[in-house]
């Protein structure tokens, strides 16, 4: 057992992830490459960088050992009713040498496993965009929202960014001061935090700006309000309150009052030590007093063990978890 | 002067509509075309539809009559710094007959003047997107929102269709009913108000037809929001409150407390008979209880009267809007 080797990947909008890691948790490799998620970027070039990732992860070691994989995404039903994007990942898959099987899960079930050994609980997500689930069996149950910019994403990053844009340009029209937030995100659209002699001017320009370009790139601006609210700005403090409230209600619409299964949160938002997830910890241990909230870990090592746990002779998964999520890159 | 022939212009992002009338307030002929905005559009298209809308207005009229001309435009200001597409709309004004010169006027001054013939005072739509502003000597001063659906259009036709959807989304994530309006929605988006033993799955292929189409398509719905708020739906109750709220703060971003002077209420959304008219009509009367609120009229007739009131003659210009408003089509 303690020369087998498992593959996980962890595939996003902007970044794919990729580790081999023995069963005992030593990591053998790490590989990083850009988005690779065929809905978003087309089959062939997110194959592509599936096996960049693969590559890079597998330089010192024999694909032979590796005996399972899995690969979480966003998306992951529409890859498999996609047989061109799942052929274009298999032959990736083949190329980089590997001859094991491999599993597509959910991204959000993937980030689940990143934080939890339990096979039944719940993962709230705030990124680009925000997803709440319910687990039972390692399987995605019900979920919410997921929606998409345009629909949902209630309290995403992009749902921040939008929002500081929306307030900007709110205190523009009225002839107000635009704050710490407003001269932020003034700084990062048009270059100065100057307002125009016409402030209509600079209203025009932002609105442009921001209209020139694709809609989910509002996400970019989370930060601006993460860090705003961290110096005590009080419009970056309102939204995030307002976007915690937000996730919050998401996962209400699927996680029962009393549930006492673990709370995984997950997402460059809550995963980090930022003022957003301070706040959703606070909102969700109100509802939710006595569940384990617990943050999600590495989303490369939670597809390795989701690959690893059901191997022949895997007789402690709670363990195998504890030593695969330690491996923290 | 009572020969003298006025030509006003409504250019809108769906129709394009044409009126010629003679100073005594006598419609001498009407036209109707497609959408006719030269941003949304091209220059050469919308020029087309110009055309179209004065050659069916001026059937019966001798051009050589028509003295001055005004067309209203969403982003009038946007053609004037474009030479190609004032040239093209010079081009249609030329063929059509006329040689008269012409004014180019925001749609939301148009609006305006339609409904007061005071030279200063406030405007408020709400269509498609939703816009205010302060007129002054009959030139936009102030102006809030308008920043389109991406970053403003609070309270608009867009906004009502995009938070019915995702109300529906969140009542199908939450397993609940989705109730009057989320039947109607469900109804025309996906062809029938049932929801899929799966009700994830009705929830993806409601944001599949949503993300397929132009987001400003969501405007559509908005009418399934009034008609169902008249039908005492609750969802749609709040949703028309929220959105009049929303209208209100906007306003109040441009027009002083205590302002008596007139408010034009425009734009598909408050100049019917609907739920939404008579909501910001009382949210507007609470914040400015001595100011007259006034319905907006006919776009081409507030064109006209821009158009006519600066013609040599024409020593009362409030007894002419009298005549040229009054001449509803």
């Amino acid at each position: 057992m303690s020369g087998t080797v498992v593959v996980g990947l962890d595939v996003g909008g902007t970044s794919t992830r990729a580790l081999a890691v023995t069963l005992d948790g030593v990591r053998l490799g790490t590989g990083r490459a850009g988005g690779g998620n065929p809905t978003s970027h087309g089959a062939a070039p997110a194959a592509d960088e599936l096996l960049t990732a693969l590559r890079s992860a597998l330089t010192d070691v024999d694909p032979t050992r590796v005996r399972a994989g899995a690969v979480g995404l966003a998306g992951a039903g529409r890859l498999r009713a996609d047989p061109a994007g799942r052929a274009a990942f298999d032959r990736a898959w083949h190329t980089a040498g590997l001859r094991c099987p491999y599993a597509v899960h959910s991204d959000a079930l993937v980030a689940y496993a990143s934080g939890t050994a339990r096979s039944t609980g719940s993962i709230l997500v705030a990124g680009t965009g925000a997803i709440a689930a319910q687990v039972h069996d390692l399987r995605l149950d019900r979920v919410a929202d997921g929606h998409g910019w345009l629909l949902g994403d209630a309290g995403s990053g992009f749902w921040l960014g939008q929002q500081a844009v929306r307030r900007l340009l709110a205190a523009l029209d009225a002839g107000h001061d635009p704050g710490e937030l407003g001269r932020r995100v003034l700084t990062e659209l048009a270059g100065s935090a100057e307002v125009a002699a016409r402030p209509r001017d600079t209203v025009g320009a932002l609105v442009q700006t921001v209209t020139r370009r694709p809609p989910v790139e509002l996400a970019r601006l989370a930060p601006l309000v993460v860090d705003a609210a961290a110096t005590g700005d009080p419009t970056a403090g309102t939204l995030i309150a307002e976007a915690a409230a937000l996730l919050a209600a998401t996962l209400r619409r699927i996680r029962p009052p009393g549930d006492v299964s673990p709370l995984v949160l997950g997402g460059g938002l809550l995963t980090g030590d930022t003022a957003l997830a301070a706040v959703v910890r606070a909102e969700t241990r109100r509802h939710w007093p006595d569940a384990p909230i617990l943050p999600a870990g590495d989303g490369a090592a939670g597809a390795a063990w989701l690959a690893a746990r059901d191997l022949p002779g895997v007789t402690d998964p709670t363990a195998l978890h504890a030593r695969l999520a330690a491996t923290r890159p």
